[in-house]
């Protein structure tokens, strides 16, 4: 390579369905393009948070890594943990209800697992951010209402914490993002590993 | 008031010519006007955060209720402080620099308030909320890149927590929502005195 030159960032690909990280990644300024995993999530059998947020950001980064090698595939994993119970996404309202009844009042802790993986090079990087979440009283007739909007239905622990779960919650130890669906914070530094600057 | 019914809440008009503000309460779904308030800051002149958040909350929302007596108003002020010290907008580039190497790597805490003013019924309520946020370490070529993209000219503390800014923040201890510039948990709970419910 010649001296005082690098070498061009590779082009990034997110590899997740959810609306919520596509938003956080366009908010940072940064151009990519957007491929859902195919990647059976039963295969992933750990019990341990940290373990599974791993195998299932990993998992999903690899498997659109293969399709794209000369790219930067980011995957990413949230699942929300309470008294050692993982609450994913609620089957149906009445899960919803039961996860909300389990939150209320007390803290839970959210994990996010990022990967990131560049076949042509070999490189990779996997990391685990964890952020704890109070969620302030509730009767169980703001539980119904709150699930009559719709909101908890596609989201981990049965709440989302933009929107009206907002006012859900007393507040946070830990990074906001990473409740969200990524974590801002590590994320930037994990992408500066391959060449990528935020801003 | 018959049985059985209750009196439909105040239209709401939210003091302030916050972006960021408006857009918090669009996302709780809740119809308001926007009337930035006419007020002179500089005369409020109280050095400790509590009293001097509460004062410009209730100066904004007091100005606006004075011309819409029948609404439910919002006011609100949000500052930064560090080491004593109150950090509020940016005078310029060179303002928005130091005030970011003063940040760097440590805690400082952020304190917003809340005034609702309805002056049809007599009644009000005001409050503040404080969270803390810790910056992770900044080098000088970070602080100048960021000053660049323009981001921190119009905030408190020189910094927004959403966008780029998202990258400087390692983490928060308290409501997020509170450092972008209306506590949400506790606004929904002061709104709900008044008989607005957010959903």
């Amino acid at each position: 390579m010649p001296h005082g030159t690098s070498p061009s960032p590779p082009k990034i690909v997110l590899a997740s369905a959810s609306p919520r990280r596509r938003a956080l990644l366009s908010d940072l300024g940064l151009s990519f393009a957007v491929e859902p995993a195919r990647f059976d999530e039963s295969q992933v059998t750990d019990g341990d948070p940290v373990a599974r947020v791993k195998a299932l950001a990993d998992g999903k980064a690899l498997d659109v890594a293969g399709r794209h090698p000369d790219a930067l595939v980011i995957g990413a994993d949230t699942i929300v943990v309470i008294d050692g119970t993982i609450l994913g996404k609620p089957e149906d309202e009445e899960d919803a209800r039961r996860m909300l009844r389990l939150l209320s009042g007390r803290t839970h802790r959210v994990y996010t697992g990022v990967s990131l993986r560049h076949l042509a090079s070999g490189r990779h990087a996997l990391e685990v951010e964890a952020t704890d979440v109070t969620f302030g009283p509730l009767t169980d007739e703001q539980i119904a209402r709150y699930v009559a909007t719709g909101e908890p239905m596609d989201k981990a622990g049965a709440y989302g914490i933009q929107g009206y779960g907002a006012t859900l919650v007393r507040g946070i130890h830990g990074c906001y993002f990473n409740v969200v669906g990524l974590p801002l914070y590590r994320l930037a530094r994990m992408l500066a590993l391959f060449g990528v600057e935020v801003f």
